[in-house]
């Protein structure tokens, strides 16, 4: 089964966190589950706040990417239409806040599960938990907007 | 002169954004400038949204570091004492908020300003903006909260 990221158009495929073509990015992949999109993660032994605890900004990071992979997902099935058809959508960043609630165990996958709360126009808004052994560690809201038009087709060369 | 990461005790200098014993991490440093901190960071090539412009979980990451180590530069501040004096003081963060206000070019430093809003017991809100060829790009404010007492002695092995 493909991930969401898996349909991004090459040429918008080297985001850091979740571009399939950044070598030294993470590479997330994100599914559908239902009504729900979910992503598992592995921090690597150096991604660590404290000794033993993840590093927060790998948690923005991945709660960012799986929301921006999350809002175009489900912008594709809004529209009734697979995500590798035409004409792609890739969605930026607006805004991201993040709440820790524990430290986090680096020793295990990561569990992200995002749910749209609002699209409204090219703007949707995504909730995304974080698990960590079952418990629930940072909560996230990533407002996520359409990549303009002109920017996307100079982003694709055309 | 010493940044403000350059005195985090070695049993807590391994985080990814602003530990130096991190070799694999940012290892970003910050500065008094006045009342406002100061960082600069040049981002790798790797670290892309979109080809030419900067991975939104970096900003996160850079604002999240600088900010904590703003929190901590301002405790040690307000209790009249230098960074190296003890009992050492670390702060985590609580929450993390970033607004995206232009794609960031990746081409030259990064710039990042701090500054405390708000000093209550040992909760410290930092705002940060990062600016990039001077152009103020993102926004962010952060909830650090000193570590726990017990916490940090179990991190130091006391």
């Amino acid at each position: 089964m493909n991930a969401f990221q898996d349909y991004y158009p090459d040429e918008v495929s080297h985001c850091y966190g979740c571009g399939r073509l950044n070598e030294h990015g993470l590479q997330i992949k994100s599914y559908w589950d239902g009504d729900e999109t979910v992503c598992a993660y592995q921090p690597r032994p150096h991604h660590t706040a404290v000794p033993g605890y993840v590093y927060g900004g790998l948690i923005a990071s991945l709660i960012d990417c799986h929301a921006t992979g999350t809002a175009a997902a489900a912008a594709y099935r809004a529209q009734g239409r697979e995500m590798d058809s035409d004409p792609p959508l890739r969605f930026l960043t607006a805004s991201l806040h993040v709440d820790y609630l524990r430290p986090t165990p680096i020793d295990r996958p990561l569990e992200l599960r995002g749910r749209v709360e609002e699209a409204k126009g090219r703007k949707v808004t995504v909730a995304v938990d974080l698990f960590a052994h079952g418990e629930l560690c940072a909560r996230g809201q990533v407002v996520a907007v359409q990549v303009p038009d002109e920017f996307m087709a100079q982003l694709l060369g055309k």
